[in-house]
């Protein structure tokens, strides 16, 4: 997968893209990560990215020549058909859903404004996906993208070990995950419950099932009703429900 | 505000602490940075900071102790009662009223795992908030930790300057932003809308709020319902909804 990410904070990215998962997915040559500062396409003397907005009011705007110049010259270094994603509070909310659907592209370009707003021509005629990350303000769209590149790149083929994998297969039962205890079994008087070491599987899976079951009832109650639930654990569920009371 | 992150790759982070608002901010004195890989505080031998889990299964976990010890020494660093953050997917779903909470504190202390599990007893012991960014799965607490960073400093006083804070102050209206245009008004046969360069600001306002009251309507109407609309911004609202039929 090809990844083109334009700011005007290169730097910034380093940090992220040289580490952990996404540093192994380049070694791989799963994913290539090709960081643009958009500010070397201005085509002005003064290599302005941004100016005043029509109609007026305060704050600034970024020019649509630099950025589709920029997204012209990065998607002519790949034949296949990119996805442009542009970081913005009014884009749709992003979900596991939509990265599994980016993973399944050859080519993802991110925009990446930063507290400026964007010329809305951009969003009509060149981006693809507007997508924000969550309801809250950040000073630019870099850490969305690297929080979707991050998202994305996972799922690629090879690119998680099998330790990693095991992690994401356990998000994947619709549910919170049920509390993990490592040694030592008493830590400053702090104890693992007993049941998980007692050595019966039995025990232990029901253990494990009822904290689960119990965390997402509490916790995140609108992922149990997407759930189609065994008999077993609908009646547990209900014993769950029966204790909050 | 004094900010340390517990994590096993402290070099992710330099690149973002070191750009733009977060830079300004650690200049102005407003917010420290500390960065702290937990695996110093290992006090075994090989400095091994994760083990089996206890029960059986797939999958590391995070052991009590050096999170214990590396939360300790940060704490004595400051005489602020921290609130203590724990990344993680079954986490309280970060947004901008609990950025405005964080951001009224003195000292915030991140854990950020790399996709092995939490020893229960960090949740139940160490930790004040469980913190996810959002529904998707990412290999570490890392990016959800500078997210966190970057919306909360952005909220201390004086961090921000007059441009930035226009486009925050411009987000604070409970709608999505209404569209921008800068120069050229012309730009490769893509026109900018005649009222904007109408030069009559009456016309212009009503613009931009129906174009406001349109885009949450269409991307995000459950913004509308805390809202408290004027009756002409209803009647627009009804409008709107009549042309969408």
């Amino acid at each position: 997968m090809k990844i083109d990410v334009l700011t005007l904070f290169p730097e910034m990215f380093e940090g992220v893209f040289g580490h952990s998962i996404l540093k192994k997915a380049a070694e791989q040559k799963a994913a290539q990560y090709n960081v643009v500062n958009f500010r070397d396409y201005a085509d002005n003397k003064h290599k302005t990215v941004d100016d005043y907005p029509y109609g007026g009011g305060a704050g600034m705007v970024l020019k649509p020549q630099p950025i589709f110049d920029a997204v012209e010259a990065v998607k002519s270094s790949s034949e296949a058909k990119p996805r442009v994603v542009l970081l913005c509070p009014q884009g749709e909310r992003y979900n596991q859903k939509k990265a599994e659907e980016l993973a399944a592209e050859e080519h993802l370009i991110f925009i990446c404004g930063h507290y400026e707003g964007y010329d809305e021509r951009i969003r009509e005629h060149i981006v693809t996906d507007e997508i924000s990350i969550g309801d809250f303000v950040l000073t630019g769209g870099e850490l969305g993208a690297m929080v979707i590149i991050d998202s994305v790149v996972r799922l690629l083929p090879g690119v998680l070990g099998n330790q990693e994998s095991h992690q994401k297969d356990s998000f994947s039962t619709g549910m919170l995950e049920h509390p993990h205890y490592t040694r030592p079994a008493d830590f400053r008087g702090l104890k693992v419950p007993d049941v998980l070491v007692s050595g019966n599987h039995a025990h232990i899976e029901e253990w494990r099932v009822k904290q689960s079951l119990k965390r997402t009832y509490t916790r995140r109650p609108d992922l149990l009703e997407d759930l189609e639930l065994s008999e077993t654990h609908k009646k547990w569920l209900n014993e769950i429900k029966k204790e909050d009371k």
